[in-house]
Formats: C-alpha cells, structure tokens, sequence
C-alpha cells in the first residue's frame, strides 16, 4: 500500500503522466491490485469496473504517448458514488432494483470527466437514495471503515463508498454527493479530505435526486490540494466561470472563525480536544481567531430534525419516477420517507421558506472571516451493531450530521480535511466553511493550512491490512 | 374627460412638466376633480390618498420650479394595488384586516418609485390576497368596469383597481402584480395596456405574496408606449440591468407566433374574431405569422385547474405571518385555501418540478419567433350577479384566467393592449408574449403593433360617463 501509486498527490500522477514515469495503466493495475487484495473487505464497491477500466487506461496511453492531452484527470483512477449515471454502468442509488435507463446516460458532470478520460474504477456505495448519514445500507451492506479492523465501524454516508475507495487505494479521485453532510461526513470519518459545493454551483442533472434544493455533487480526496486540482479541473466546464483557486494565503493573512458553542457540544471523546489542537496551531502560525456564532444555527438544526425539506422531495420523486422503489425501501430511509406522508403542503412551503431566510442570513455573517472553522463530525464512527434499532440508528444518524448539515441549510460551501484521531482511533476532520461560491478562496486557505498541518497521509500514517 | 391631461402619453408629460406646460398640482387637481365625479361609482381606490397627493404635487413642483429632476415618473399621478407597502397607508391585500405595520414599510420597487416622486393618489382594490381573477371581493365590493353603465359587470382581478383608476381619470400610471393574469386580466377587461413581468425580475419584497414561485409585479398603462417609458424608469433601478427599450422595429422585421387552438377555444362572441382581425392586419403591414403552439399547455392548464402551486403557497404564509385572517377569508378564497389543506407536501414538490419542467421548455420553443399572439381573456367581463353561486364564481374564474396562465407557468413575460370591443361592447385585449427577461424587445414590439393599430383611446374611445 505504502508505494501505491494512486496515493501520490493529483499534480505529481499529473506530471508523471506526462513524463512517462508513470501510466495509467499502471496506475489502473494498482487499483485493480488494491482491489483484488483488500477489496472484499472494504466493501467500498457496488459496480466494479476494473477490467473494462484497465482496457481503457491502455487506450489512455496510447493517446498520451500520441502527445494528447485530453485534461487534467487523463489516467487518473476515480471512483463515482452510485447516484451518477455514467454509461454503461447500471445505477442502483442504494436500492434494491436497477433503475431505468435514464439513469445510465452521462448528465454534464459526468460528461466533462469522462472527457478528461480518466480511468473509472466503478461506482461506490451509497446508502439508499443518500438519505443517510453514516453509511448503512439494508441492502447492500456498509463498506467498513478501514482504521478499525476489529469492528465494523460505519464509514459515514452517504457516500459511503467514496472515502474507503481512496483509503483503499483503489481510487486517487472520489465522486460523492453532499445533500446534509454527505462527502464531509464519509471524508471525514475515513480520514480523507472533502468538498461540499455551493447548491446550484455544478448541476445535478443525471445524478440520482435526493434534495434538488439542497443536493449538491462534490469531491473526495486523499488532500486538500488534490481537491483544488480536481476542482479547477471541472469547474470552469460546468459553471462557465473563471473561479481557479488562487495562490494559496499566509495563515497570518487570514481571520477565521471560531464558534463559541453548537458545534462544540457532546463531541465523541478526542474529537474537540483534537480539532481545537489543530486550530491552535494555526493561531500560533499567525491566523486570527474570532468568535463566529452563526445566527439560527439552533433553528436550522430544528428544522433538520423535523425532516426538512428532503423527505418531502425524496417522496415527490419516488412516487412520480420510482413508484416500486417505494414498498422495498430499507427500513431506515423508508421510514423517514412514510413519515412525510402527511405533511402538509404549505408545511413544506414554510420549511422552504425557512431555508432562503438562513441562506441570506449566514451569507451576510460569514462575510466577516475568511472562513470558519468546526469540528467536521461530532461522533466517532459506530459500529454496525450498535445502530441494529431504528431508534439507536436515528439518533446516531442526527448526531453525525448536525455540524455537516449546517452548510447545506446555509447555502454555504465546505471542505473537511483530517488533523488526527480521537480517544477511539478513529480519524477526526476540520470542517473550513465559507460563504456561497467562495470554493476557490476556500480550497486555498484549505491548502495554506494543510501546509502547516499535515496532510491525511502523513497525519493518519497507513490504514491497517486486513 | 376627453381633455385630462392623466390620459396623455406619459412622455408628453415628462416633457410638459420639464417645460412648465403641465404642472404635477395641476395633474393631482385633474385626478381629484375626476375623483370626485365619478369616484364612487368606479371604486377603484381602497385607501384614496388624494389630498396628500396634491400637498406632495405642490411640494414636487417647488422642486421642478427649483430645476430639480428625481427621475423620469416625478410628478406622475399613479396609484398602487393594495399588496404594495406604501408608508404612511394602510394595507388589507383585499382582506377584511389591516395587516401588521411591517406591510407599511416600502420595499425596493416603492422606493425606486417613491424616489422619483410621483403623486401618489392611493391604493387599489384588490381580490383577497390576489387570488382570483375576475375581481371580486367579499369584503370590499367590486370595482365597477367602467365600459358598462347599466350592468355591474367584473373589472377584472386581481388588480382590480388598476385598470378602473386609469380609465377613470385618477391616475396615469397603475401598479398591479401578476400570479395568472391579474395585470393583464384587468388590463384587457377595462381597455389599456399591462406589462407582465419576469418571475424573479423584479423584487417582490414587502409586496403582500400569493405566490413567491409565480407573483410578479407589473404595470397598467394606457398604451404600451407609456409601459415601455415607464419600463425604462423603473428597470435599471431594480435589476442592476441596462435592458433598455430598443427602437421600435418595423412589423416587417417581425416573426410572430400564433396557436393553432387552445388560446382561441370557447371564446365569448367577437373576441377571437377582433383579435383576428387585428392579427390580419399586422400581417398586411408586412409581419411574418407563423403557427406556435406551446408544448404541454394542456398540461400546464391542467396543473393551474388542480390548484397549482399559489394556494400552498398562500395557506403557508397566512398559517405563518397572518392566521386570524383565514377565518375571515372571502369564501371564494377560502375554498381553494382550504382545498391545499389535504394536500401533501410531495404532491407539491412534483408540481415545483412540473412548473420548473415547463419553464425550460417553453423557454426553448418561443425563442424561434420575436413574439407569440393571442387573446389576452377568453370571456367577456361578466356581470357581478351572475357569479353569485360559488361554482360559477369557480368556473368564471378558470375561463379568466385560462390564457394568461400559461405565461406565468411557463415563465415567459407578456404584455397586452386592446385592439376592439366583443359584441358585448366590452373591451378586447391582445397578448403579446416573450420568453423570459425579453420585456425591453417585447415593449418594443408591443409599441410596434400599437403604432399599426391605435391605442387604447383611439380605438375604444372615451369611456360612458356615469
């Protein structure tokens, strides 16, 4: 594991692509020898394409050495979540029935990456229809989190497959979705990096809908600085902007923002110690600390408990799309989804609403920093045995979310990167939140202060071998 | 009547008042002297601001005499629906309680308006919470249209106001919103002009909602030479844009689109045959037709019969910021706020998604014409007294409101301007209808097609006086 090649920072596999000293076949051949050693037990896969992914990265290189160059992710081993169609690749979104054949045909974000060509190792876990956020799946079963090799810890969701496709060393590049904490949580708990876009920022056509207000697509890495390679790899493609992520910031350049409670509270033993340890050190690298208490924060947490706006519009496409996904849902999604039955109307017109007034809100507070800082998960990953009752399930499954599903009700972007363990081992993410659009900012100041602390790799060291 | 300087062209104005030949006292004296003949009769006016009006005109006119200039509507005698926030006025929205003071507090489109300082001359009635197009109100009574003398008959809704207080001589400019027509309903039921706009383009801030998916704020003219004026004074203010009226280009240059059916079904006698008639002759003058039906207007209409999205969104903001008023509803609200009561959230849901389907596909059919055509209200104004059962009141309203709808569900902009009278004697409206955001080009037409055709005062004449 230690000399894979998929490891190696995005810019370095970039280069050495580009040099023939390395190729993508032999990066596709790690991956497949990743998979072939550890991958039953990670569990991280749903659809594993390495053959057909082997083939093409054979293409790959016949292109490379006809000096074409395709984009940035030419060769690179990715991994999408299984809510992305991508052709020729069947679509489960964590249910238990192969969706219509819609749902294999590229929608743009899957069509500006294949573009690229990179190698496309399969599709990831999920729980289903992503309306979780620990990783379980009644189904499918949960991919293991692989820092703990003696229980079956869950490896966060939604995306649950995504982070253990990079730890795993099957992928270099993971594809999730983020509706409520969904690419932090998985990122975090692996102890990968993660970003969460901006809502609306890059389009969510042919990815399966959990939320269309609050979905958005995002990225895994194994560090902050391969998100901005991937990120300035795809943005411009799919919003038409010109937002490339700047010289990375002085820590003593920047102000960032602390909050004083919340996100604080009933923290899994290590967990706050750990991240308020990180964040020291950024202050003693010269970044200002303020006290930043996000207005509503309590309120939107309310709102979250209560249901949201998610189970309203899971429901709506269920009924309208998959009307037989319905009877089969695994228990845990299913009963969220029954509970909205009778919801009314203009509850939900209340509850969104609700959401455009903390969006306009948040986005005037966060103005004042630069970015703000949180631990990213408030709990140590559980075990799959401990969440075997609806009710032991539910409340883990809030508690997980609570810090993630904060940026999702805000209208804000973020990342997560990892800065330790806590008391049980496990890996423990810093949550960089920052206003509406602010991704490239926010992947620098990211970058800046993975250059003080520490990447995953060096942090966290090599996952255990089963 | 015939020789109030409110009925002049409102560049006419601006130049006289710039030239000391019309005074803004002497256009307030005009709209208080046709107040007080006929004002009762018409009741147009909720709250009648006149006195003040005149004090503010006297105090405007300091200001001209000074060489001062707030803005192209300074001295404009205009009125307001009463969901507009207008400080030191009260508002009902058409319901029986004056609403909380914060609906006292000028949004952004009142204090673009009141900047400039026009003569306000008051507030206009309107059905409760706008939601209903025929015009009527429990609480309030009906404005009365004023093309009819003998009958009672409906002004249109649910501006209904707006139209009266221009035909009556009161005001030169009327500001309505549009959820389904009830700018152009009134419009075209009392003979003048009306502009709907954009959803979204302009801010519905402190503007009492129906509907925040579909409410639009609008404007009621004379003749669409005065909208594209006062288009061109307000626009830039409120969007930041510099959509200014292009020339007007010649009917030659024109391609224009008209349905084959729908638009044209069970027509009251004499309107489909005048607009016809007018379409005839913008293609003699050299415009090119050509057949457009819309995709999924059956659809759309549907939808809209079913409820659409605005009572949801009503009962959500009356269950929220105004509960007392729902047991005082004017029964014919009531009965569809009621009706969403049993409606289930995702059941919503799948309508936002229909509308928001609708928008993208009528967005790409219209942009192959410059303009769609058709008549503005399928039914001639009918009488108070024959809307007394709440199923004809129901049936009536679906008729009304048949043609316009579409504009708003499929997100376009429209106008209308009236063209001739049904064989009631009742004024007929022609719709002209562009894709979103084309208002600047649409004004532009629409003054085109006025050029060929008259305005409003030269084909219909001068109202009876009461």
């Amino acid at each position: 594991m230690t000399d894979s090649p998929l490891r190696l920072p995005l810019r370095e596999i970039h280069t050495a692509l580009r040099s023939n000293k390395l190729t993508a076949t032999s990066l596709a051949e790690a991956s497949l020898e990743a998979h072939r050693s550890r991958g039953q037990h990670d569990h991280a896969y749903m659809t594993w394409n390495g053959e057909a992914a082997l083939a093409h990265a054979r293409a790959t290189d016949q292109v490379i050495r006809q000096g074409g160059d395709t984009g940035a992710l030419m060769g690179i081993p990715v991994s999408l979540k299984d809510l992305f169609a991508v052709p020729g690749l069947p679509t489960y979104a964590g249910s238990s029935q192969r969706l219509p054949p819609r749902w294999e045909q590229a929608g743009p974000l899957v069509r500006a990456l294949l573009a690229q060509l990179p190698s496309v190792m399969g599709k990831t876990h999920t729980v289903e229809f992503a309306f979780g956020g620990l990783g379980t799946n009644a189904h499918w079963g949960a991919p293991r989190n692989p820092w703990d090799l003696e229980n079956h810890r869950i490896p966060g969701g939604s995306s649950s497959g995504a982070g253990v496709s990079l730890v795993g060393g099957t992928a270099s590049l993971a594809f999730g979705t983020d509706t409520a904490g969904s690419v932090r949580i998985p990122a975090s708990m692996t102890g990968v990096a993660g970003l969460k876009t901006t809502a609306g920022r890059w389009p969510g056509k042919r990815i399966v809908p959990l939320s269309p207000t609050l979905d958005t697509p995002g990225l895994l890495a194994h560090r902050v600085d391969d998100l901005a390679f991937a990120f300035d790899a795809l943005d411009g493609a799919l919003t038409g902007r010109d937002d490339r992520v700047p010289a990375t910031p002085a820590l003593a350049e920047l102000t960032l923002g602390v909050p004083s409670a919340f996100f604080w509270d009933d923290c899994s033993p290590g967990i706050a110690e750990c991240v308020e340890q990180a964040i020291r050190q950024l202050e003693a690298a010269g970044a200002r600390l303020v006290t930043l208490d996000l207005p509503n924060t309590d309120e939107a947490y309310r709102l979250f408990m209560e249901g949201g706006v998610a189970a309203a519009e899971l429901s709506a496409f269920l009924k309208t799309e998959l009307p037989d996904a319905i009877a089969a849902l695994d228990p845990n999604v299913a009963a969220r989804v029954e509970a909205v039955d009778d919801m009314p109307a203009w509850e939900y017109v209340r509850r969104r609403a609700l959401v455009d007034k903390l969006y306009g809100m948040a986005e005037r507070e966060i103005a004042g920093v630069d970015a703000m800082l949180t631990p990213t998960v408030a709990i140590t990953p559980p075990t799959l045995e401990s969440l075997l009752s609806v009710e032991a399930y539910a409340r883990a499954n809030m508690q997980a979310l609570r810090n993630t599903m904060i940026a999702n009700f805000m209208g804000l972007c973020g990342l997560t990167l990892p800065v330790g363990n806590d008391t049980a081992g496990m890996p423990v993410g810093l949550q960089v939140m920052a206003g509406p659009h602010q991704e490239a900012r926010l992947l620098a100041i990211g970058q800046s202060i993975e250059q003080r602390l520490g990447t995953g790799i060096s942090i966290l060291g090599e996952p255990p071998t089963p």
